[in-house]
């Protein structure tokens, strides 16, 4: 296709790169783009340098920010004696969403899965075991996602912490708020009533 | 949401103005640019710069284009006596996929719509009009779409040309390919039978 010339070619093979932006939506994207006000082209263009060129990770949770310490990891108001090890920046920001969370976290960047060769090593494990030889950690909240490699995951973290004297944690299986006992599958039924508190 | 700091937020926001492309899809994209390789990044920045500054109406058939004249109204071995009238740059690369027309274009650029206040004069008829001055135009193809809008403007364009002697022709309606009867609509069944041609 090069119906419209190069520079709009250029621009819909570019976008068409993005995941989950197919020819189509770039193609609907790229018109767009061209009949956006010049200025918000410009913002657009130099946020993506500016993000890829100051966002890294944080020195203490690792997860990705542009500052030396995240917001989260600088907010002295925050509990640093709990620290939730999340699978991905997006769990983290997730957990932030509920309000309710008043600890710091860990992102790990993925889970362990010899399938796909990652390893413990490829993991922010390391960075971890660093965080927790601060005497006032007293709880470690394994929040990897409920998936045969989060559950490897925060076994595997389970085994190196727990010597350490520190208590670990799990977030809960069960049915989801508003969810329906007649379309949850059996193993979630299973971890729901094994998991039942006190009423 | 500031978890991840400015650059990454403003990356994120301005993702977010796209249509089509939520907080959601704008984060999960923000995620993918910050560890796309930096060339990668720094294409798809000036390609943005690129496509808004150069692309410009084509100064024949008003479709979008880099040059004076795009491809095809440059391309000499086209049938310069034919034109299809299409409402958008898309109709238009949506008829050059089936590779079976030979003709030019002209884009509209919209359809009269008095109900959004998009008059004749809001779309490029005019230019049109210029267009079939040329005694080597045989015919018109009105391709705007087969709704109110696309109908009225089809008509209000026939009006316009037919007293110029030029044959105005308009895309057949009917049942689509690989369609089926007992699911197609009433107006299209009855324009299909209409429109029904020797077997």
């Amino acid at each position: 296709m090069e119906y419209f010339g190069n520079a709009m070619e250029a621009l819909i093979a570019n976008l068409a790169h993005l995941p989950g932006i197919g020819r189509k939506s770039a193609q609907r994207l790229a018109f767009h783009i061209i009949q956006m006000p010049k200025e918000e082209v410009e913002a657009l263009s130099s946020a993506l340098i500016d993000a890829r060129s100051q966002v890294h990770y944080c020195k203490c949770c690792c997860t990705l920010t542009d500052g030396d310490l995240c917001p989260i990891c600088s907010d002295t108001s925050r509990d640093a004696g709990l620290i939730m090890v999340v699978e991905d920046p997006r769990d983290m920001a997730a957990y932030e969403r509920t309000k309710q969370y008043k600890g710091l976290y860990h992102i790990l960047h993925g889970v362990i899965s010899p399938l796909s060769g990652v390893g413990p090593a490829d993991l922010k494990i390391r960075e971890l075991l660093e965080r927790l030889k601060d005497p006032g950690v007293r709880e470690l909240i394994l929040a990897t996602n409920p998936t045969v490699e989060g559950e490897t995951t925060a076994m595997y973290i389970s085994r190196l912490v727990k010597p350490l004297g520190i208590k670990v944690s799990r977030i809960a299986n069960g049915i989801p708020v508003g969810g329906d006992l007649e379309y949850t599958d059996e193993m979630t039924l299973t971890r729901a009533l094994e998991g039942r508190t006190d009423y």
